[in-house]
């Protein structure tokens, strides 16, 4: 019998023998109905003693590999056969520029290791075992205790720690909102135009109608939302993704207005409000209307990406769903994680972390502003005041996808408006242009090379 | 004006007025269209200069709190006031046992905590900063790697590293599957009855039809399951969860004769195969069709729940669209418990620390067993061979429920196996006793108490 096996130490005999037959059996090196040489012939040919064979015989025969009849010895089943063989798939890999000017990017080289580690080791020192199990669908109790607080401070947020939800990303409590909007009998959802493209992602993955609605200087146009007939809006007031407006005040008390007679939800996604450069942010919306908006907010832009941390203050009358989509899915970040948070932000280690980011950024943005400013005098900069990129409108007539294809061959990573653009071609054409990732001297040779792809 | 207000040092004045005239406003202390004193004259009431009151007057303007017109001083908006205030909510708190049996729980007293925190601690010193941003949403490649190997060898799992998915639990496992299966027309999902409540809880979140179908001693009756007219069936084969059946031969080979010819999905939880106390488990369905089985296990059992790390093994039809959920949702367990649990898989520290925990748990099992045999000789045992619980088969005309109440009244958590049945009631009665958690000691006192309450 042709079986692939050279014994090894530290695994039995009896277990090798079993997975060289099992290979040999669904590679069809053993065809379905072939009898297998007699225990004893076998384990003289392999030198094994002859209990390994006949065990492994057995267990092969339990698990459905083999078939025994007295009389006629051992014989491979007749398997149901595997229609193909496995796709062998290449794991795809991220896109990689020397200059990556691409948005949503925090700066991971500024990831506090050491205070993140000791967070993460007073939290596993402390944890009594019991919360080793599974814990609090909402959150684990400090972490809603500290975010609480926070958001009160820093953002104005009404919420009680009881009311703060702990989940793993901006998306993820966009789709949980979603899907209890649905399970109400909602069914179309407005997003912002341009927008945020998660924000199209979760309506159409929760099988809901995405509705784009224009936003204009001002912010969200609301008299178009109030036409688009919608049971709930998704938005960034304070600081809108792509375009950095910031939504006027007679727009948040329309929109609030709007939505109390609807009754419709508001989803707040304070994405980066983190980083403001002049004056101070806008207090949320959530604060002037707890009843009707949903507060949502990440770690991806203050912290890393990678922690998979974010939090979501929705309405009252929907925690007791969103609570129940937490318990269905079983999706919370690790309690560990999550009590290491709250340590981060008790002991003011997220404060002082985001006071040096802001100057860090700051000095990034007023370096690809000058920059600009000597490469490429003819493009007009926009919402440079927030956030972690800049809006550069290119001049009349450029074609834009032409530019960020000679910027990408080039080696800067951008994207273009239009990518964020649902209805709509922006005119004039502009990219996007992330500033937090690059140091400061790869920042003014990526806007040499942008005057260079302009051209 | 009044104004709840008591400067404190640490956060400048123009925030403290700011938040002072929001709270207000928002609890209407401070009228819609009431009149704002002038700057001065609030900045003399205050003690602090004009300029303060001015900004923050403007500041709230800006957010919509307030309206300013040019000759009739500085209103209170007419915000449209929230309906009615945030409900307070006691946070829920899970219940608590003197004698936790219930099943499904393991020994959080005997997690590794050193290894874990050594894991973490190599993890996050060797962790490129460019992995801090988004990762791989199958999940770390290190991982996927080292999980790949471990399967194949303890489960006899097919797969390359490529089509491993890193996940929250099992239960989001079955979500995303759930949900691609429903995105591809499908409607109906078999599960087992009795069987895992999660099963039914998942399949109904994705807005599909849980359908029960019955479990016998050879496993899934997969002549009915033919029956049932369904596009995919959840369920236990090494391993009924509750029962303990380990399914036979002959119905895994029907089995998978249906699904191939079905072109249906089988999905196979491999919940805790890692405890067996007599021989080895049967290797996995997986194995034996590859292209029709999505494998799902879960690190809840074998180190703690509290980690939310589990995997999932699609077919490799599916992988594409399993991934998309993963972009979607933006859910992942973090790149750093990802790495770490790849690292305590490489050290082989899982499998020591499961070679210890098969010895405590076939310790406590045997305790039980005897404490049982000795308090409560009239009942029948079943399912003891494997796994963290077992049943106990009660006497004909035994209430159930009322059994169970009694203990629970008595401090012993115990589960009536009719809770996890999903359309008959089981005959005879029978409790799930779990013996991983407690204490030898507080297994036999529990024993003790089951017999009084069982009289």
């Amino acid at each position: 019998m042709d079986l692939d096996i050279e014994f090894q130490a530290g695994v039995t005999l009896r277990r090798q023998l079993e997975d060289a037959l099992r290979v040999a059996i669904r590679s069809g090196r053993l065809a379905p109905g072939s009898v297998l040489p007699p225990s004893r012939d076998l384990a003289d040919e392999l030198g094994v003693s002859r209990g390994v064979v006949v065990d492994s015989y057995s267990q092969l025969a339990t698990e459905g590999y083999l078939s025994a009849k007295r009389g006629s010895g051992t014989r491979v089943a007749l398997l149901p056969t595997s229609g193909s063989p496995l796709r062998h798939r290449q794991v795809s890999r991220p896109q990689r520029f020397r200059y990556d000017l691409r948005p949503g990017q925090a700066d991971f080289h500024a990831f506090p290791r050491a205070g993140w580690k000791a967070a993460l080791a007073r939290a596993l020192r402390e944890l009594p075992d019991r919360r080793l199990s599974y814990g609090e669908h909402r959150g684990a109790r400090e972490l809603r205790t500290a975010m609480a607080e926070y958001l009160a401070r820093m953002r104005g947020v009404v919420v009680d720690p009881g009311h703060v939800v702990v989940c793993c990303a901006a998306s993820h409590a966009l789709t949980m909102l979603w899907h209890v909007i649905g399970s109400r009998g909602g069914r179309r959802v407005a997003i912002e135009d341009p927008g945020w493209r998660w924000q199209r992602f979760t309506v159409e993955h929760a099988g809901l109608e995405a509705v784009p609605v224009r936003v204009d200087a001002d912010g969200l146009v609301v008299s178009e939302l109030a036409a688009a007939d919608v049971d709930a809006v998704v938005m960034t007031p304070a600081h809108h993704y792509p375009t950095g407006v910031v939504m006027s005040a007679e727009r948040r008390s329309a929109l609030i207005a709007w939505a109390r007679e609807r009754q419709a939800l508001i989803v707040e996604d304070d994405y980066d409000v983190e980083y403001r450069f002049g004056r101070e942010p806008m207090a949320s919306l959530q604060g002037m209307a707890p009843d009707l908006v949903a507060f949502v907010g990440t770690t991806s832009k203050t912290l890393a990406p990678a922690l998979r941390l974010a939090w979501l203050v929705p309405p009252s009358d929907l925690i007791d769903d969103v609570e129940n989509v937490l318990l269905v899915t079983g999706v919370s970040p690790p309690t560990l994680d999550q009590v290491a948070l709250a340590r981060f932000i008790e002991d003011a280690a997220l404060e002082r972390h985001l006071r040096s980011m802001r100057r860090l950024y700051r000095a990034k943005r007023d370096v690809l502003l000058g920059a600009l400013d000597h490469y490429l005098p003819e493009v007009r900069i926009s919402g440079a005041a927030a956030g972690l990129h800049l809006l550069a409108w290119l001049p009349d007539g450029t074609d834009e996808r032409a530019t960020a294809v000679r910027a990408r061959d080039s080696g800067v990573g951008t994207h273009e408006l239009h990518r964020h653009c649902h209805t709509r071609a922006p005119s004039p054409a502009a990219l996007l242009l992330g500033f937090a990732l690059p140091s400061e001297s790869d920042l003014v040779a990526a806007a040499r090379l942008l005057a260079d792809a302009v051209c």
